[in-house]
């Protein structure tokens, strides 16, 4: 009969080395056919950022977290070790030292793969970023439309 | 037939910015007539200490736990960009801008839901918490009590 | 009739608080006659290493991540309030006098109730450790182990 297994991963962090996770882990479940949901939210917002800057009108507080916030993946820092941005640098020498994918790729390919690719309204309004700041494809919902996917799904992480 | 579904969340974190995730999404499954339980441990239990200073006989190492970890939800820093305080200070202006719910009232409305909110026992001894240090309405129970809820659970996550 | 619950644990954390929840959790669930699996990935991974150093041809990197991680969960620092060490003192002194179980010692307990602990192989080739610093009993494997203990699992969390 096979009915479809599902994903639903809640990215919450803003860290390089998570964000690798949950997207090794949604392509892993992807290529399993899963149907698979990333929702971002708060800081994992940012790694659907563009990474160019982007013209908005915003007020004070939401150019500072503009400003403060790194503008996608690629510009993450890591959750241990960081130094300074010296850690991710290491890791990203590593990986592709071993020909592992780099994070802005496992993105490419989620997208690729029908994964689906939410950002958290609720966030996105109270950091006051714009959707043209936010990468094409993505769909913009809240916590009901995550919970009609988490509440049938098989694995459902919060990273 | 319409089996209950259910959400068990483990809260281990004392993050202003998590425990908000996690009481967004508790509160957002109970209005879906989920049946929800959040299971405080480690620093989580700080989001259910009473926020004035209660009397209590402790050691020099009970005293300096209580010292050191956040009284209430309203005290906790953030997980990101904390900046000694500023970054929860502009959380929750953007937050009352947006009219979006701070986290003590986010409390409130998951009791008045019906959400149940359990305090780990083994950590409330661990970090000499006395029950009257801990909010009304609140169960303790230990591991036990937390796998009996979630092996039957829809969306089990640990925030 | 009884069919044998699941409990699967994406241990992603390297810090001692997170690594003890997620094992008092994999030994509760072990006693409830749960299958249990933790897979350890990036920091994670550090838990189960062996505390002796380990001669192995690294380059550089390898030696540099060998150096600046901890050599098994005894040597691990707190998530929070870690204050160069002394976090993971108090608590292990407070551990001692309520009797509750260090975390080398949660460990061999899950070992001996047949907890699965799988080391993920990506990142054991990413930071350079070799076969022999890990412990004995551990198994290797990717992403697609973990799914296919995942995706029936009952209890799934990502720690």
């Amino acid at each position: 009969m096979g009915e479809t297994k599902k994903t639903t991963i809640v990215l919450f962090s803003g860290d390089y080395d998570k964000v690798m996770a949950a997207y090794i882990i949604a392509n892993g479940a992807a290529a399993y056919d899963h149907e698979v949901t990333i929702f971002h939210t708060f800081w994992g917002l940012n790694a659907l950022r563009k990474d160019e800057p982007i013209q908005a009108d915003k007020n004070f507080i939401e150019k500072m977290f503009g400003w403060m916030m790194p503008r996608g993946a690629n510009k993450m820092g890591l959750s241990k070790m960081n130094f300074a941005g010296f850690g991710p640098k290491m890791i990203k020498d590593v990986m592709k030292k071993h020909n592992a994918m780099p994070l802005p790729d496992l993105i490419e390919l989620a997208k690729e793969q029908d994964v689906k690719l939410v950002a958290c309204q609720m966030t996105v309004d109270l950091l006051g970023l714009r959707q043209e700041e936010i990468m094409d494809g993505v769909e913009f919902a809240g916590v009901a439309a995550y919970l009609a996917d988490a509440e049938d799904g098989n694995v459902n992480l919060f990273i």
